[in-house]
């Protein structure tokens, strides 16, 4: 890399920052070769497919400057468990770029594979590769995650039928409150409820646990991570077919509870927290005999899922509340 | 994803880009999905390990900002295709991510997906899947590239043996002259050479072509990628081995023949082509019974190679010059 400068005699460099930072998160598997190799190695599994999802976070964009950067990669290997977790398959490791700015010396860095290695036991996963790099920009990172699911039994998007019910897991909209109370706002909630949501923003909890509901009950799924119109809208663009999803029953914490009682109108709040995203919960359609069995055995697995909509014959989607459609400027973030 | 700006509605949005720029890149494969769900899947390939790599690359760092966006693009593949050249491995798909600033519109993004689409077709891979993000940044993108081997065959780093030739495929430091041309020196070199370099550092040509000699009948293998030093004292480490390495041998292009008969110093200038790194070609090591074969495998392919070395019992790597060990301040570039 002939345009790179040489290191600074005072930090570990490059080889020593994988011997320690990353050659320790690759422990217990082989196929990584101890990263002391051009690449990984994987052996197929006997009656699997093998799923496969990227996902990038810039600082400044996806997560403020100055984040605990611990939490930071934390959420990004959440990102794409939650890809996973929506399609019902098995994590099992990842591909991990960095791109480092000067500024962040090596202390932040060891934070950061810290964090990684939280949730590598947490998930059950390991490092399988990567590549650090540097930039005069922010802080960029990206995970390349790979799962198993039992050969072609795949839960997709475009599964969806008229008739199923719209199910959505947890709750929704804490993750953007979260989000506003980072940056000072919603002061009028108590400090246990702000604190609620900010964990929600920083550190999401893929439902791994739905994984055994999902496959043998859910035609379709997807995670909610640009907003929940937005991702129950993909099920039914993808399913050629019509979604409404009812907000009066929208899931909510107590925090967002408690924020929606202050807002003015409860169908617009309501719409906020439905578009604003981050949630990482599970939106599925399940067919109307299954559904007391998919609830059953979700709650089983610890996670709280509620009927939110139906699907029909048409296309499109609608967001009603107490039986009038709202209006719908857009349905998640997106970014150009 | 809360903190981004809405699209402008000058260019297209996100799921616009992803349907014109990205969605035809993954055509011939069902395993994209369109790119209309979460994630990727892919069957296992009866009898083969599945390879993975993945390199990143920013602007300004790997790549002089300006850099025409297709060469960028191919440029991040074939980095990748050479790491499983290397390794004897077939390539077969690849996940992209790309943090784009907000000054690359859409044409330029046209471009860079126009490169991707050209070397798709020259190496047969598709796109599996990705992630297209904002960045106030340089242009950051990173690639984890997927391939197949024939199970338990994978030609490692760690296997060389005392006694084994160290060979380099195609010439050596012709990548890091072409930076030097880019940025305005070697003046006194012909256009056409100076074209040649140029070409060699914009474009490498992944030498996937040696997948069957290397697996044949080489015991180790790298790509030079940091520098023909850095590589292959890679190899000499992983394997707990000695490496000489003969730079009177260094194989060189017309360019950089021309070029080194200016340089004061032999020895010196030929240390710093073998540190200059970007050159993917592959070293490797052969058993000497095996050489002819191997050459002759090669060259059958089309691949030119050169006997550069050898291995011995020890440690460590010495490049010599007509006999004398020169002094290594370092085998090629580090970032931290």
């Amino acid at each position: 890399m002939p345009v790179l400068r040489p290191p600074k005699d005072s930090e570990p460099d490059e080889f020593e920052q994988i011997a320690r930072l990353y050659r320790p998160l690759t422990q217990g598997s082989r196929e990584a070769l101890g990263l002391l190799d051009d690449v990984a190695v994987l052996s197929c599994r006997a009656g699997f497919d093998l799923v496969l999802t990227t996902d990038a976070m810039v600082a400044g964009v996806h997560f403020l400057a100055g984040e605990p950067l611990d939490l930071v990669a934390r959420k990004l290997l959440r990102a794409n468990l939650s890809d996973l977790a929506a399609k019902a398959a098995e994590p099992h490791g990842y591909l991990l770029t960095i791109a480092w700015p000067p500024d962040i010396g090596f202390e932040a860095r060891t934070r950061f594979a810290a964090g990684l290695a939280e949730d590598q036991a947490e998930f059950g996963i390991h490092l399988l590769g990567g590549d650090t790099v540097s930039t005069a920009g922010p802080l960029t990172a990206s995970v390349t995650l790979l799962g198993w699911t039992p050969g072609g039994s795949l839960v997709r998007r475009n599964g969806a039928k008229a008739g199923d019910i719209v199910v959505v897991s947890g709750t929704i909209g804490d993750a953007g409150l979260g989000l506003q109370v980072l940056k000072g706002r919603l002061e009028k909630l108590t400090q246990a409820e702000r604190a609620k949501l900010v964990a929600r923003h920083r550190l999401p909890m893929p439902r791994l646990a739905l994984r055994n509901a999902l496959r043998r009950y859910a035609t379709a799924a997807a995670d909610v991570s640009d907003g929940l119109l937005a991702d129950a809208g993909h099920i039914a663009d993808g399913s050629n077919l019509h979604v409404t999803l009812h907000l009066e029953h929208l899931p909510l914490s107590s925090g967002a509870a408690g924020w929606l009682r202050r807002q003015p109108d409860p169908a617009t709040a309501r719409l906020e927290l439905a578009t604003a995203g981050d949630d990482y919960e599970v939106v599925c359609t399940v067919p109307p005999p299954l559904l007391d069995d998919f609830v059953r055995a979700a709650k089983l697995q610890g996670t709280p899922v509620t009927v939110i909509g139906e699907v029909t014959e048409g296309a499109g989607l609608v967001a009603s509340f107490d039986g009038r459609a709202l209006p719908v400027v857009r349905r998640g973030w997106r970014h150009t």
